[in-house]
C-alpha cells in the first residue's frame, strides 16, 4: 500500500473523515412538529429552567469538541488551521469509533492564547468536554489551564495527557518485567515540550523521584535562563542533581528512556551506557528515536514505539477514547491525576501476568477492553472523589 | 399527540437530534494507518500547501456551523446559549434531511456584537458556511455585516433571510392569483426586527415600492429618535409616504399583510380596511397574527400562516436547505440578493399554473422538489455573476 497516495484518494473520495446524521426521523408533519417547531421550544424551556436539562435534551451529554488552531501538528509543525483539520477529524473519528462518544472537529483561527481561551470559553455551552489538540507549546499550558478555571466540563490536552498516561502504562508493565520498583528508577525523558513535560508530571504523580528532562539544548536544568515559563517550572522538581550536557551524557546510568521529541536522535551506544534491563520507549512519529533492533542491541530490555508496525504500540488512541467515555458517564468536572493513574493502571492490566513478555507489555488499540478498562477508572476516580455534576438519569 | 411531553420524551431518549460518525471504517493497523498516524499528515501537508485544499480533504466543502447565542429563540426571546441548543441542533438535522448539507450546532456564551464576530472568524477555517439563528436584533445585522467582510464564505442569518424568501415566494404565486403585480402594491410588514426589515429588503429588491412596517410602537416612520439603527435605516427607503399610528391605521388600503412578531394582533375588522383580494401572511408562531377562517371572512382571498396544520405553510426550511446545498455546490462566497429572488420563484414555481389555488400556494415542505429548486437557483445565480471561488473536482 502506497500510504501516501491510498491516504489522500480516502480522504477524497469520503469529503473528510466525519458525517453529521439526524438521530430523529422527518417523515411527516408530526415528526416536523416535534423536532422542529412548535415542539422543539419545550425542550428549550426546560433548559431555559436549569441549564443543566441540555445533558439530558441535546448531544451536550455525549459529545466533545476536538480543538486545535494547527500550530503543532504531528511532526509537521505550525501549519495553519486549515491543515491542522485531518488530525481533528481523525481524533473525532477515533472517539467514536473506540469511545462512543461523539466529537465535533474545531480549528481556530488564532494564535492568541487569551482569544483562543475566550474563543473555546464561547463555544463551551454545546459541549461536555474540551479535548485540545497540536497546540503549540508553552501556549497549550497556559491555555488549559485557563479553561480548567472558566470551565465546569473537563478539559484535556491530549498531546499532554494521552502521552503521559500511555507511557505510564506501558512502563508499569515494562517495570514488571525488569523487576525495578517505579520508586527507584532513574528516568530520561527527550522532549521538553507539552508530552515531555505532561510525561514528567505524571511519572512524578506515579512516584517515579528521579527524571532529567532533555532537548535540543541539553538537559533541562534549574537556573537556565533559556528555558520557558513551563519549562523552568518543571526544572524546579526534575533533575535535583543538576545534570548538565547533552542526551549522550544524561542518559548514562538511567534505567528508562522515554523520546517523544524527534526521530533518529538515539544511538545504539548511548543506550550502552545506560542500567542494565534499560527500558527504551521511542515513540516519535513516523521515525521513531531509535529503531528496536538497535535498542536492542544497545542492551535495551524492554523496548516500545508509537507504530503499529513494531511490537508494544504505546499510542494515545488507547487512552482518549476512555477517558472521554467515562468523564461523560458520569459528567465528571475535571480530569485529575488519580484518574490518569488509574486508566494507566486499568490499561496495563489487560496484560495478565501470563501474557506479559518484553514483546507484549501492552494491549492493543483494537482490544475493546481497553476502553472499558480506562472509562471505568475515570468513572470510579470520578465517584471516589466526587468529581461530578450531580448526576441525573439520562432515560 | 402531546407535543409537549411527546417532544421531551423523544428528546431524551434520541440524546439530542444528532450524531456525528464516521466515513471511514477502523478494523486494522491498515485503516489507522490512513485516516490517522501516519498517513493523516498527506492531507494535512496538502493543505499547507493551499489552504484551499480543506474542501477537497476535510469536510469544510459538506459542512456548514448553526449558530446561536440564545438571545432570540422562537418566541421565547433570550433563554441563554444552553436553551438554544434544541433550535440550532434541529435546524443542522433539517439541514441534512432536506439539504443533505453537513452541520454542527454551536451556542455561543457571548452578547457582544464584537466577541461573537470574532469567535465566529476563529472557528470558521472548518466551515463551509454560516447559518446564523436566533440572535437578537439589531445586534444580528451587525454581526452578519461584519462576517461577511471577514470570511470568505457565505454568512447567512436564517431568520432574516429565509423568512424574507418564503415571503417573497408565497407573494409570487398569491399575486398571481389575484392578479396584480408586484409593482403596484402596497405591503404593510408587522415586526420590525431581523425578520421584518429582511422581508422589507428583499421585497424592494424585487420590485415592491410601497412598503410600511410597523411594530409595538406603530408604524416606522423616518425621523422618529426612538428607532434603532437598522429601524433607522430602512425608515429611509419604506414608508415614503409618512404614514403614522398603529397597525389598524397603517393597514387601511393596503394589499398584502405579512406578520413576523405576535400572535393575534390582527382582527377581522382590520383585514375588512385592506383592498380588495387582500393577501394575508400570518406567520407567527405558534399563534399567528390572525387564524385563517377570521382573516377570510375579513376578506382576504389569500391566507397563508407558518404552521404545518394550516394549508399554506410559508416557513423557512422551504429556503435554507437548499441555499447551503447550492452555495456549497458551487463554493459560493456570498449569498446575493439575486440569489434570493431566484430562489423564491424556483420556489413558487413549483407550484404548476393548473395546480395553483387560494388554499395551495406554496409546495410542501417535503417536495423533494423545493431543495433542488433552490439550490438550482443559488447555482445558477453563482454561475452567472461569478460568485464563486474556482470550483475544485471533488471526485
Amino acid at each position: 500500500m502506497n500510504v501516501r497516495e491510498e491516504s489522500l484518494r480516502l480522504h477524497r473520495e469520503k469529503r473528510g473523515k466525519l458525517e453529521i446524521i439526524g438521530t430523529m426521523p422527518i417523515t411527516n408533519g408530526e415528526d416536523l412538529a416535534l423536532a422542529y417547531t412548535p415542539g422543539v421550544a419545550e425542550p428549550c424551556l426546560e433548559i431555559a429552567k436549569n441549564k443543566d436539562n441540555a445533558y439530558q435534551y441535546t448531544i451536550k451529554g455525549k459529545t466533545v469538541a476536538v480543538i486545535t488552531n494547527g500550530t503543532a501538528v504531528l511532526g509537521l509543525g505550525n501549519i495553519g488551521p486549515e491543515a491542522g483539520l485531518p488530525v481533528v477529524e481523525g481524533k473525532a473519528l477515533l472517539l467514536k469509533r473506540f469511545g462512543n462518544v461523539d466529537a465535533i472537529p474545531i480549528s481556530l483561527d488564532s494564535i492568541d492564547p487569551d482569544d483562543i481561551v475566550n474563543t473555546i470559553k464561547n463555544i463551551s455551552p454545546g459541549f461536555g468536554g474540551i479535548h485540545l489538540e497540536d497546540i503549540k507549546a508553552p501556549e497549550c499550558f497556559y491555555i488549559e489551564d485557563k479553561l480548567k478555571e472558566l470551565l465546569d466540563i473537563p478539559v484535556y490536552h491530549d498531546d499532554q495527557h494521552g502521552t503521559a498516561i500511555a507511557v505510564l502504562a506501558g512502563l508499569y508493565n515494562a517495570l514488571k518485567l525488569v523487576k525495578k520498583d517505579i520508586k527507584d528508577i532513574k528516568v530520561v525523558i527527550n522532549g521538553a515540550g507539552a508530552s515531555g513535560i505532561a510525561v514528567a508530571k505524571l511519572l512524578m504523580s506515579a512516584g517515579v523521584q528521579n527524571i532529567v528532562l532533555c532537548d535540543l539544548n541539553g538537559a533541562v536544568v534549574e537556573g537556565d535562563d533559556t528555558l520557558n515559563e513551563a519549562q523552568a517550572k518543571i526544572a524546579k522538581v526534575t533533575n535535583r542533581g543538576f545534570e548538565k550536557g547533552s542526551l549522550s551524557d544524561v542518559i548514562k546510568d538511567k534505567d528508562v528512556f522515554v523520546g517523544v521529541s524527534d526521530g533518529n536522535v538515539l544511538t545504539k551506544e548511548m543506550v550502552e551506557t545506560m542500567n542494565k534491563d534499560s527500558i527504551v520507549f521511542a515513540l516519535a512519529n513516523p521515525v521513531p528515536e531509535i529503531m528496536p533492533a538497535e535498542a536492542k542491541a544497545g542492551g535495551a530490555k524492554v523496548v516500545a514505539t508509537g507504530r503499529s508496525d513494531f511490537p508494544n504500540q504505546i499510542n494515545n488512541v488507547l487512552v482518549f477514547p476512555g477517558i472521554f467515555n467515562g468523564v461523560l458517564k458520569v459528567r465528571a468536572k475535571e480530569i485529575c491525576d488519580d484518574m490518569k493513574i488509574a486508566a494507566a493502571k486499568g490499561i496495563a492490566n489487560l496484560v495478565s501476568k501470563d501474557e506479559l513478555k518484553e514483546d507484549y507489555i501492552i494491549p492493543s488499540v483494537f482490544n475493546k477492553e481497553v476502553c472499558e478498562a480506562v472509562s471505568k477508572a475515570v468513572v470510579d476516580i470520578a465517584n471516589e472523589q466526587g468529581f461530578t455534576r450531580e448526576y441525573l438519569m439520562v432515560r
